[in-house]
């Protein structure tokens, strides 16, 4: 058998949670299923040469008690084994859910997070660590696809995100999946090589109908069908995608600046001609980018709202705008004003 | 029954086609089936306000004779009808796939194509109209997604594209495509309006197994157990990736030209400070474009090689690359070299 200690499961993991280590901490959120059970192992591995502050959060759902009332015991049992902390938390979900009239996932989904950021703030940890695979990754961008969140949908789950932001000297909470560029395959193989076993979670309600159909159904489907490398080709596509909209945030942002004579909470003058070089479509980002930066309202700004302004910036003229924003170009300027009794 | 003169599909038609009325032709590729029929009525239907040089090309691929030779009869009795010009081109698809190894599909292709041009060129046209509907671009992109194109892909079929290039006082020969905004039921349903009756074309053998297998199984399953309008979601997604595209691809161009010191067919010096502030996706679409603007060989040329001219630009140092091409940045500069050696 190989040396467990240079899997390459360890190297992915290893390559992708360098920013813990420099923080020197990470919560383990952790079902018991494999995806879940190989972070735990991995990170414990890596963390005899690197060193930092780890533990375990697992929630319990109680949606099938006796199940997992056992799942939760177990796991307990082999985190006291291997020496890691072990936070647990619960709720009964389907009562949460019958009571909000969210839907069971929903409700799931809210009672775990919660429970993680708690756990988080408590302890001060300041990253909890999910276990999502490159196949959770598939999946999610396959279904993005399907129910046409767009190009931005193509990205798939963040490998970072801010859970919760700093505040009062508390510094923020950071969600990372540092296991998506691993299969569930190379998870479960390095399981086999540490010989740690796993449980398959009762309560892991987030793979919901729709996504079930495309794991168990849609893409095995599309691998023997259509392509055999499927995974590596959504996977590559969503990389592109990323890449693409991170090289145009940046330039929408360098030309935003470019263009900003000066600024304040209600007014926003822009220079016209630097702005009308770009194409339509960096027009209209560089405007809802500076809705964003202005705190402006955004819920009623759809595309046509921006696509309007473009064509402002073309011909001249005033616009009134939704959260009454009034927008004029006159010759060389571009000038924004937010009413006083706009909402 | 409501006045085909003011049918939807003409006013999409219309607005596709502005172009072909500047320049005042348009030969139409017609296979006789129902999308090519409603290019041909509708694009006779706008002739009456707008008037241009109209003609049909049919090509019979002579793949099953017996039905093919029967579709160009009638259709050319439906073109005398009409009182449009109609010219015929034959090949036996089957005898120059076997002689040529190619398959049939591509063989029917090349001959189609190498007929579409000759006849364009010996009539004086500059524009070959071809019928392909939004239907048609739906499994065009999920095509591509399957087969793993990346972002490009998802452009899918362009709507004009430059067939034969200009050449001795010869004007460019475009292929266009009016009909990627029409569904194939508004086209059937313009028919019904206009009581033209259409052929299934036996020899229609671009729609091959794999396009089969996505219009009558991939894409009805996805609407029935995913999302109803999967077509429009696909749609939207390609019409994005489209703007991003282009919206990149200007962006590239203004900062390349920016780097710029000077250029020649074997030496080019950029600037280092400019590109260097871009992001790496920048930086390499940005050598990519330099590449195709110098005509330096491209084909050996891969991701890997344009990443490592982005990390030339960080840490300074020289690369080798395919083609003979030495890359050194030495402080503020960056030279590109093409040995003479360089094949």
């Amino acid at each position: 058998m190989s040396d467990p200690h240079q899997h390459s499961f360890l190297g992915s993991l290893c390559h992708a949670v360098k920013t813990v280590w420099d923080a020197g901490d990470a919560l383990l959120a952790v079902s018991g299923g494999a995806d879940s059970m190989a972070l735990l192992r991995g990170m414990l591995d890596l963390n005899q040469t690197h060193s930092g502050r780890l533990a375990v959060a697992h929630f319990n759902h109680n949606l099938q008690p006796a199940i997992s009332d056992n799942v939760a015991r177990w796991l307990q049992q082999t985190c006291e084994r291997l020496a890691i902390p072990f936070h647990l938390g619960a709720a009964d979900v389907g009562q949460l859910a019958a009571e909000t009239g969210q839907g069971i996932e929903e409700s799931a989904r809210n009672a775990r997070y919660a429970f993680l950021k708690q756990t988080a703030l408590h302890n001060r940890f300041t990253h909890i660590l999910v276990a999502h695979t490159r196949d959770d990754q598939v999946e999610t961008i396959l279904h993005h696809l399907l129910r046409g969140t767009g190009v931005a949908g193509l990205r798939g789950m963040p490998e970072r995100r801010v859970l919760v932001p700093p505040s009062d000297g508390q510094p923020e909470i950071a969600l990372l999946r540092p296991m998506l560029a691993v299969t569930r395959a190379e998870a479960v193989d390095y399981l086999r090589t540490v010989s740690q076993d796993y449980r398959d979670d009762p309560s892991n309600v987030d793979v919901a109908f729709t996504r079930n159909r495309i794991r168990h159904e849609l893409l095995p489907q599309l691998e023997s069908s259509f392509n055999p490398n499927i995974r590596e080709a959504l996977s590559k596509l969503s990389q592109q995608a990323g890449d693409l909209q991170e090289a145009l945030e940046q330039i929408v942002h360098q030309q935003l600046r470019g263009a900003l004579l000066d600024v304040n909470a209600d007014i926003v003058r822009l220079r016209w001609q630097p702005l009308n070089e770009q194409t339509r479509h960096v027009i209209r980002e560089c405007f809802a980018m500076l809705w964003k930066q202005q705190q402006w309202p955004r819920q009623r700004m759809n595309y046509s709202h921006y696509d309007r302004l473009a064509t402002l910036l073309q011909n001249g003229g005033t616009a009134d705008l939704p959260g009454g924003i009034v927008v004029e170009r006159r010759g060389e300027l571009v000038v924004l004003r937010r009413q006083s009794g706009g909402a």
